[in-house]
Parts: C-alpha cells; structure tokens; sequence
C-alpha cells in the first residue's frame, strides 16, 4: 500500500548502465513503489548530449542537460556517468542538498570515498555503492552489515570480468592473451583503450573499497599495490596449469603484522596470482567475478555471480534505489561508514606470502646447491624443487621451478635481485605468489 | 568515537550458539562498541538451568531464570533458546516493550514469522534474522536488500548441512546413510534423533523464510512440499554419479505458472534432487550451505559457506547486533517486511520440473514401445532412454532409466502410477527429479 509521497529519482548519465536503470525504473517501477511504499518517479536523466545513441530507450521528456537542476529537484540522486570529474561535485551538490546518492562509479569511491562519506554523515544522508564492486553480487552489504560483528581476516577477490575471462581462455583454450585481448574487444568485453583492466586499475579501485569496508580502515588507492596480467604468458599459465594451479587476477586484502616493526596493520594489493585447481575461486570462468573471504567467526565464505554487465549493475542499482527509498519513507539520518579502526595501512614489503619461482640455471653438478644456498642466505625457506629435464638432453640449460614457504616480499625481492645476478642463473622467467593454499 | 548512552542487551538461551555469543560479546564488546558508535553491554543471560555446563565460560552473575525481568530492561534482545514456546512469547513481550529482536530461529520464524513481523512494524522495532538460514552466510540482506530491485526468478539451496554431509559420503565415499547418519551422530554433526533434518523438516522452514523474502510473500511453512532422504540409497547416489549427477536436498524455492489455471504464484518444496556435477551446488561438500539463486536482471549468483555451527551462527547474530545497534544510535523505526505482492502459493501439482525414473522392467522385444507409449499418453516428454543389459544375459529382467522433458507434479504421478500397475514394469525402484538443468 503506498501511503507516501513520490520519491523523486533522478538519473545522471545514461550509457549501457543508466540506461538500463531508466528502463526498469521505467518498467518495474509500480512494483518496486509497492514494494517500498511510496512513489518512486524517474524525474529526470541527465546526458551530454541529448542525440546521442542509446542503448535502451529513454523517453525524450526525460533527458536533459541541465544536470544541476535536476539534483537539486531530487530526493535519490543516482550517478552513472563514471569519470572523477564532474562526477564528484554533482555528488557533493547531491548530498548537501539533502538528497541520498547512489552510485556505481568505483574510481570516485576509490579517489574520493573519505571526503563523500563525510559530508553525507554531516548532512545525515546516505551513500549507496552495491553496484560499485561485483556488479549485481552483494559484497557491500555483507561486508558493512552481515560481517559487522565479525573480523574479516582476508579478502581474495576476482573483480574484474575482463582479465578474468583473458586469463580462463588462456588456460582453457591456449591461447595467446594478444589473441583473447582482440577478441574481448571486439565481443566488447573489453574496451578500445583495456589499461584499466589489464594493467589492474580497476581491480585495485576494487581492492582499496573492499579493504575499506572490510577493516573498518580507510584505504587510500594509492596505498594498494597493483600488477596487471600483461606480462603472463601462455607458457605460465601452461606450465602453472600442470603443477595444479590456476592464474588469476587477484584482488587481495589483509590483516597484516610488519616482520621488522610488529606493527599491526592491513594491506591490499592487486596482482597475478597462482590457485590451486580444488580452491572455489580456480573454478571462476569467464567474465565472472567471486570475492574469497575468510573472518575469524564465519570461517570461509564465497559470493559468486556475473561480474559486469548493464543488466546485472543496474540489479544492484535498483537494489540501492529501493533501500534509499525505503529510508526516506522511515526517516532518519543515514548509517555512517564505520572507519574508527583506522589501522595502518602497510606497504606490499611487509607481506607474507608464497612462491613460485622459474629459472633458467645451468645444467651441471652443483648448481641446485648454488641456489639452494642462495635462498637460505636470503631468509627464504625451499618448499619444493622440480627441475624440467630437456628433451634433447644436449642443452646446456635446465629449468628449475622452485616453490617457497611464507616469505616477506622484501625477502623475496632481494633473492630473486641475487638470483639475477648469480652466474649459475641464466634467466629468472617468472615469479609469481601463490594465494588461497 | 563513542557519544552514545550504552546500549543493553539480553540473550535469550546458552546452548552451543548462545554461550559463543555471549563469550564473543564479553572478548569483542569494545571493538564492537567503536565500530558502533555506542556501548554494547551484555546485561543478562537467561537460561533454565543456572547450573546446566555450557561449551563456553559465562560470568556466573550475568545468569538468570527470569527471562522477563531481563527482557523489559533491554534495548537489544537475542532469542537463541530455539523452540515456538516460550521463544515466541518472549519475543512478543521483547518487541512490545520497543526492544530490537534478533533471532536465529527458524522454526518460530516459519511459523509465526508473519505475526512477529506484524508486531514490530506496529511498535516501530526491528527484527532481524541473517543467522536463521545459512548460518554466517550473508543471505537474507542480499535477498532482502541489494535484491529488493530485481525480480528473484528462482532459489535453488543446499540449507542444511546434516543431510549434504551424508550425501556427499554417500558419494564419494560408497558408504550406506546407516552408516554415514551413526558416524555423523557420534561426531555431533547429527543430533540424537535426527528427524528434523533427514525428514526435511528443518530445510522446509527455511524455503520458507527464503520464499518468503525473495518473492515479498507469506509463504506458510504448511504449504511447503517436504521429502526427506531416509529414501535415497547408495545405489541411487552411484547410478546418478555414473549419470553425471550427484544427489542434494534441494530447497527449491520458484515462480510458477499453474498450467491448468495459468494463475502466476509462488511454489517452495523440499526434496532429494539430481543436480549436475558441473553446476555449482554439486561442488559443495560436506556439512557446507549454499544458495544458488537467479534474478531476471542480476543473472545467476551464489552464496557458498560453512552452514551451521555455533561460530558461525554467532558471528551472523553479531552481524544483526551490530545494525540493530547502528540503529538505535540514528534513531527511527525499523524497515517493515516486504510482502506487498502476496502471490498466491501454489502447490507443487503446479510445479514443472525434469525427472529420472528407473524401472526394473521385462527384458523382451515391444516392452520399450509399451512404456514409452505409457509415457506419451500422459503428456510426459521422454528426453532421453537408457537400459541396463544384465551381466550375466540371463535374467528375465532389465533396467530402463528414463529421463523426461519438463512435466508438471500431477502428470508425472499418474505416469508413475501408471507404469506400476502395467505388466510389463516389475517396480518402480527410482524417481528422482533434476535441478539445475
């Protein structure tokens, strides 16, 4: 029974998502004003140009370019435009005229989460960001909520679709990842200009929210270390496949203590990392996301679903559009980000992890020992030595792959600098950190 | 920063749950308090026995017998007791006294869950229950919130940990449920009189909770169809392995069309179901939960984790200590719950679904053509037919599995009603139906 007045919802932005959301809104929006009790009217999409093509059709009375009026007429504001810029000050006029935001937009979380935060907890207005990681897979939610009274220990998270699906057909197909990268842009998996997705920027904005969330801590983006997948060959992924291992795209977030300083703390960061086959996430295909979580009460957890997509944004979109509605017609200040642990944030060298190391050594008596020396000098302690003999048996070279216990990144930097240097080494070819053992 | 008079909160019951809730309440309560914004202060423990032994330390002064005296002084109270009396009275009294209620029972919930609900939108409080299905799986926000703006389509669940454990050692261990149900009792993931879970019982009241929330419907726990596994048997678990299927009590939880009415509602049933091995549900493993679940707009997703036990059903019931708190301290009513849309609950006549069937039928020329012309008549769709050649060639009979097309409930029985009265059939000895086709 709808017993308040309309809401007043207002779009900004209208590509493959917003437009997606002004056709459900459009469509569902009786069932969804049911559902929260009150009117939920879509006053108004804010566009830059009102010819543009769209991917889903908008009614012409709607589209407008007077973006700030229509703000400031709205009690939801939802943000799809993406970018920093204007984004963040649409936001902040948003929010100091009293209306909730939603928005989608993970660079302008990343970038500017602290300072949205705070003004929306001064005004007493809500920020909602479902759709910002995962797409339609709740991880927001259960992390601020469900897991409120629990401590997240580890986050390993697969965030972003395109790499993911660059590295499954990698390993599932063989293929080159110029080959894949040239077919997901033409699929339009992924974009012209791939740099954020293929160099990790994506991921990491992910990561930095996640963190954030997940430590009660505010996680600057540039605190989160970040590799992308461009240098993974089809050799690795090969080569890992047949040890048992998987390559992906991982965002990993963690309580950490720093060896030197015993100082407690977390850390994100965004890397290449090797799954063991049996781990849930190595069974992630495609351009799906899944976010690994461990916390000391709930023990292991996995949210699994379609990572992107118009469709499966605009789900979680519209999951935020009832909830703000909800608490309009409730009343009361939003719930504030809850940061008051502020843990520090530590440097990928205070880290422990695992690792795979493949060299090219010198085929002769002696060598492993070499090796074998110099990782102990370092502080790094061998867990297993498999050397791959040579099919001709006539070169002088053999390839060695080592597999270390926990090691401090530091620890492992300054080994592979000495591997590098030592005569018996040929070439390190690769080193990668192990996740999810 | 704490600027919040202490918030008081009761727990109700001391059991396995209860007593690692108070224990993580005394150890966490400060860092709870900070991510709050209030003190958190466990005033009371009620229980029937001050003497009974509990699986962890409760401060000997927080224990008492008189369960309303303790409730009418709370902000908060935690129903952990289980059972419909006095847990449901006390509830009442709880939310008629303005308390928030957070309640981990499911069986209450299925059964007066309407009326409780009903109660607390009158008084303005909240109750909260993520810890009734899934144990510390984030379930019921997502379905409740970050989905309340997609149609959910379909939930397929694996909810109760005591039968996924003894099918999956059915399956890859060849073991009898005799064997598996007497070791799962001794080491305590089975209770003395296991009924409520080998009957379904338990799994019912949770598609009921679940079909409840994802369809903003009342669906009874009465008019939800129950089959337990008491039935299934070892040869049934490796025959379907060997057909690429694994068994699962299945919570099914759908939107249905009734095909002779057309009316459009709602079905939840409980039941063994073939599952493929590569859909998601058949790699969950032991006494794991899991809630496969597909939206019109948000696609497929899943949910995966550690169902029960009383860690992890703590660390949900902290989850909801946590919002009910954060929400004492903005102020406000709580949310209501959602069942504008009351569709009408169909029985599970009206359900269709795919099914094996697995005769023991004469091995002689026209007795495939008798049966299949059997199936016809009855409107059921054979998909596909597979027989069993006895090994030693000279039995009389043979085996005959036969997969079928989508069928109603109400069709299938009377096929199979039919085959057991033919001549032809000699039993019936299997029909099992398929999910996640």
């Amino acid at each position: 029974m709808i017993e308040y007045r309309n809401l007043r919802i207002a779009l900004l932005g209208a590509g493959s998502v917003g437009a997606q959301v002004a056709s459900l809104l459009l469509e569902h929006g009786a069932e969804l004003s049911e559902r929260v009790g009150a009117g939920l009217e879509l006053v108004g999409v804010a566009v830059r140009d009102l010819d543009a093509p769209r991917s889903a059709e908008i009614p012409p009375h709607l589209l407008t370019t007077d973006a700030r009026s229509l703000i400031l007429g709205a009690d939801i504001v939802i943000e799809l435009m993406g970018g920093l810029e204007p984004a963040r000050e649409y936001l902040e006029l948003a929010l100091n005229s009293g209306a909730d935001v939603i928005t989608a937009n993970k660079a302008l979380l990343a970038t500017y989460g602290p300072e949205l935060f705070e003004i929306a907890e001064q005004v007493g207005a809500q920020l909602y960001y479902e759709a910002a990681v995962g797409g339609a897979i709740p991880i927001i939610r259960p992390l601020r909520d469900s897991l409120a009274g629990d401590r997240v220990l580890r986050i390993l998270g697969i965030v972003n679709g395109t790499t993911n699906y660059i590295l499954d057909r990698m390993d599932t197909e063989g293929d080159s990842l110029e080959e894949v990268l040239a077919d997901a842009q033409r699929l339009g998996y992924a974009e012209a200009d791939p740099t954020a997705d293929v160099e990790g920027y994506d991921a990491a904005q992910k990561a930095a929210i996640l963190a954030s969330l997940a430590f009660h801590t505010t996680v600057p983006l540039e605190a989160v270390y970040r590799e992308g997948i461009l240098a993974i060959t089809t050799e690795q992924v090969a080569a890992a496949r047949k040890a048992g291992f998987v390559v992906k795209l991982l965002a990993v977030c963690e309580r950490v203590v720093d060896p030197e300083s015993g100082v407690e703390g977390v850390s994100a960061r965004v890397h290449p990392a090797l799954v063991p086959i049996d781990h849930p996430l190595a069974a992630v295909h495609g351009a799906n996301n899944a976010v690994f979580l461990e916390a000391e009460a709930a023990g292991s957890l996995m949210f699994y679903g379609a990572g992107a997509g118009g469709m499966q944004t605009a789900s979680a979109v519209l999951g935020d559009v009832v909830s703000a509605a909800r608490r309009h017609v409730i009343g009361g200040p939003g719930v504030a980000e809850s940061t008051q642990a502020n843990l520090p944030v530590l440097p990928i060298s205070s880290v422990r992890t695992r690792y795979r190391i493949t060299l090219e050594v010198a085929d002769k008596p002696g060598v492993l020992a070499a090796i074998a020396t110099l990782f102990a000098e370092h502080g790094v302690s061998v867990e297993a030595v498999q050397q791959d003999a040579r099919p001709d048996g006539a070169s002088p070279t053999a390839t060695l792959v080592i597999g270390t216990h926990e090691a401090t990144e530091a620890a492992l930097a300054a080994t592979v600098s000495a591997l590098e240097s030592t005569d018996v080494v040929s070439a390190v070819s690769s080193v990668l950190r192990v996740e999810g053992l």
